[in-house]
């Protein structure tokens, strides 16, 4: 009989399964260079925030933007649908937690208005930072000319699964090798997995990507679609893509793990699997200076038909340049991100990020031990 | 010295632990088509309710057969023991907890009176829906006549573990053969899992398979008789034997995932694993539809010697509408089945529920993270 | 340079981690034969209770041996300490719980007396059943003879870890194929695991084998001294010795798995991994007719230097004769436990036990669902 | 096209995932010799006090010498910087929970005191015990000579990664292979994970190596930077480099596997994965004669910048005597550690430690099982 064709799964891991093993040389994490390189842009701090609208208000991009990193404004949300968006933001935080699904739902239909895309820019740009903002790929066409005129200065294309080829009767499909060459500015794009998707969006001729789909391990995507792959893994393979096109045309395109990373240790590990940067929202939530005052939602949580996540109360632990760069006063993770990073890749003997990108990493699952205490090494 | 012959295990994998990865080619969700095929009848909406009594009632039946779907009546439950089966649930619903077990046993020991059959039936196809009913194999022949009498549509023969080989001294072995040629309507027959068994079950004629044994990983079965096989697993081998048996006579049976399934995203990985329906007890026990307000128990639950499982409060949740197209207030995948399955196909570029089988699966635990807090990418 | 040596770790499962799949045939549970033969006996419930003094005293071991079952005597325990045992019981199970350990620890430093041996023994005989006794095997020189003389029926020799070379200075190892000669009866050895260790016991011409050491995953020898092999490893080890040697000589020897079977579930498999009996403590200290009146505790706890478990309330929960063949009023796997064998072995179109061995078998964890709600499938 | 180059990523495995399988032969327990060789000293108990300010004090290191093991002293901690040290660490335990970071920083930032490491060396030594010391790699070019002319017996060098290769601007890199000939006494050095940076240091010259970065499941360097390797894993790797040196040169370097172990099941299993002794913390932070009075801190959480972990209430659980030689009161392995060290030894017919080295492990992980209860074995 013909053998039976069965379907192999292939495993995937998530922050929480895996560690990085210290190299056999050391140096002084002060000898580190952390910089990244989106187009011509170089940041000194690879960190960038979530276009998220608990996350990212104008003044929130100018003050990361200042720091040497990068905060991207969301242009479909409250910002460029009300003249008075911090009112719009309290009535969410004072929401009732059983009501918050169908206000959000409500706050985020009503119409996005041109005019405040260029004011938005504008109050960023004034600042002398770099300005991104992001739009999803239906709406990208209409937009991308004010985003352009507006001289924003690097584009983002965002949706939960983006691919070069996507089918739809409503829009013609989007076509990113001709939104490249229209913009005058860099154009990440996200989100996506797998190593043939990455490397079909790569191709396209953008200089990032963002990786990361339902990639937490609670994350309601996978809960309500069972779509996702961890994040570990999803960079991983979506590095292996930027490597093989780098090696084959010399064009080098950061790569952002977008998503899932909570604490120094995730966003260790993001880096050390291949990514040049990482986004994150939470931990930006989390700073007195958020927006979102101690709370965060998702742009798919107020999705009209299929809400995934919700408003969840996050809490404000502290300020943007104590999560970024110390000193920390906590010994969880959440606080002295970039210290973190340097210190880890002076563990592994890494000088700079791409040395960092060959650390090794085990499969080592974070086993739940609460109520047991374990002895802690001397410092470096 | 001889080789120590070891027997060797194979890994199985159940929902918590897999993940569909998104395609390269996403398509817009109103553009998928969902539709289900059982014989000569097609299904708008390829979910199925479970033939218990705390989920299809004739009234239950009609309704969701309105909305595109499928119901299956119990014909060895209360509907067909009792004239007042609504007293009779009533009476299980305030039993209190700790006599539920005997309880059970006792109103499962009733007679089954013929005449119900042709009755609730009746009840069903006089609505203009589409009537399936179910049996368990020692019944099969004595009931098999009745329901062909009565015009049912779809005969459903179901049991724990059911074979196309079945040894018995009390009973002359059911042949499935024979039955498909004696009953004048499409036959779905199951519970199995595995290559071998799905085959010899679909060789016999039959239009639909079910899979799932025991397939919950807090089964009550595994907990009883250590049996069992996690349902992303036994939806593989059984879809396999499907594929294997269509690729040689041409013939396509459905497979019908049953079992295990609590959300959207279960929904999801059942299709994604080669199933063309799946059918569902608990998400339509807790509509407020059902007939059993709020509770829920299995057909294993009143075996006299060996009961499987209990009467489990399910609480109501929201209307039968709802559960199937939404729109979802909540964001935990349990309203908006047909829209998740729709969404989740379009990641993957899936046009119909055949290209879906074609989906790649990662295995990737999700992992407790209580406390934590992840966040959410853009809608798609 | 030469390639690191680095040890190798095998992959080993306990009962929580596999389960066992139905099979192509399927066969009603009344006409499967579980008959257990240890040498010439041969008992119809093949279900073993430990040599505990919580779980067998004189008397029921007189009762499960008329229901076909066999109850092993403990003769290091308070039966053989104690001319008033039950006194010295119930003071144990009075004690509170922070004095216990010391307690056990005095309790079991009481002097052995040889006129009990004989009494004891009798208790049992003049009733008519199997009479089996177990010994350590420091003290297995001096007892043999005595329970030679007895008349018992079967000497089970028995410590954490048994094997055929043991090294002492304070004793002259014992040698089983010279116990084998001197005694008259059928001798039964453990515990072990792995493949060696237990071709080598077999090999001394015994016609029992004990299999399990902290086998159970909290066990407290896997804690105190990180040594154990989870049970399902260790029978299917443990059963491909018993085969090979089967093969090469024509001899059956039985293996009774021991320790860590808590449900009928776990009992099953073990059955599926090639055992012939399983020796079970806790769910018979939970009848009505244990000595230890709902509490138990294990023959390590009261070691002198190193207590390894301690005195656990596990509550009464039946009577023997329900525990074993039902019916049951439960729905976890608790009760009934050959009516569970009988089943699962009908699944699996096994006959009699040496067919059930051939069940196949895969890895499922069983991952903690609290809170989630699982439909159950109809009775077989 | 080219493959795609996705990085592999190893298995690595802790103390809660594996389990040591009993071997073919046994012997008595009495009749095992754990005794360990560093340079010329022998210790009758290779079990090693770690140098962390809640563990070891003059005093301590004095009690655990006449005990057969041995205690180091951190000279960069309270001893070293204080003339009271007692108050200081009195204002550590009786400072509230959420100022203890801060004050942990300050303490730590008070000079070191060069008179005080002559002083504390000869509390030690003048109790005619080994007096072991410990100093960080950048101090230890200053330090190294006070401490040859205090005539301390062993010097230890340790960060939470060392590596014989550290690139650093501030400081020349420390040299093993010069500092091994500038003292005259053994050095051991660490901490250190991995086949070949432990081979590096090893070929320095150095007579033992601290094996463990990040160990604990819940480890806050792990949390922090994402760093670390499982214990069992670390174990295994560094022995087969010691082996591998062993083989070449003759030359026998200690093991000595250090954080993570809780119970005599862990330091067990050290044992058995090639370590020749283990070093430990939090078990004697745990006794009456700590200087931590119930509480344990490591030497990360004071860092400025990062700080790793916190100050911990442990409990007082006994005496030091009881700890390392019982006899144990309580069952969860946390007293007698050298006499569970002989009995699994014994189980695994280890005469001494090299042979336990060649112990027999299986992936067995400890699933969470409360509320389970599980039968034990007879006492060996």
């Amino acid at each position: 009989m013909e053998q039976p064709r069965i379907k192999e799964l292939r495993r995937a891991y998530g922050f929480d399964e895996v560690a990085i093993v210290p190299g056999d040389v050391t140096i002084n994490p002060e000898q580190t260079n952390i910089d990244l390189q989106i187009g011509h842009f170089t940041f000194h701090t690879p960190i960038i925030a979530s276009a998220m609208d608990a996350v990212v208000s104008p003044a929130f991009a100018v003050m990361i933007g200042k720091m040497g990193g990068l905060g991207v404004l969301n242009l479909e949300g409250v910002w460029t649908r009300y003249d008075n968006p911090k009112d719009v933001l309290q009535s969410v935080i004072e929401c009732p937690a059983d009501k918050v699904t169908p206000l959000l739902q409500k706050i985020y239909t009503a119409p996005l208005k041109d005019n405040l895309i260029g004011e938005r820019i504008q109050e960023i740009k004034r600042e002398g930072v770099v300005c991104a903002v992001s739009v999803t790929p239906p709406n990208t066409k209409k937009f991308a000319p004010l985003v352009n005129e507006a001289k924003a200065d690097i584009l983002v294309v965002q949706s939960t699964v983006t691919t070069a080829r996507h089918k739809s009767k409503s829009y013609r499909g989007l076509h990113f090798d001709e939104l490249v060459r229209q913009v005058k500015m860099p154009v990440i794009v996200g989100n996506c997995v797998g190593f043939g998707a990455a490397l079909e969006l790569i191709e396209t001729g953008i200089d990032g990507l963002l990786v990361g789909v339902g990639p937490g391990a609670a994350c309601t995507t996978r809960e309500v679609l069972g779509i996702g792959v961890p994040q570990v893994t999803a960079t991983l393979d979506c590095s292996a893509a930027r490597d093989y096109y780098h090696r084959r045309t010399g064009k080098y395109v950061a790569i952002i793990t977008d998503g899932g990373i909570r604490t120094g240790g995730d966003l260790c590990k993001s880096f050390a699997c291949g990514a040049d940067a990482v986004m994150i929202g939470t931990p930006f939530a989390q700073t007195t200076e958020a927006p979102g005052k101690g709370f965060n939602w998702g742009m798919a949580s107020p999705h009209p038909a299929l809400p995934r996540g919700t408003r969840i109360k996050v809490g404000i632990r502290g300020g943007l340049q104590q999560v970024l760069f110390g000193p920390s006063t906590v010994t969880d993770g959440t606080q002295n991100l970039a210290g973190a990073l340097r210190l880890a890749m002076g563990s592994c003997g890494a000088g700079k990020i791409r040395d960092f990108h060959k650390a090794e990493l085990v499969v080592a699952p974070a086993m739940k031990t609460e109520g047991k205490v374990f002895q802690l090494a001397h410092s470096i």
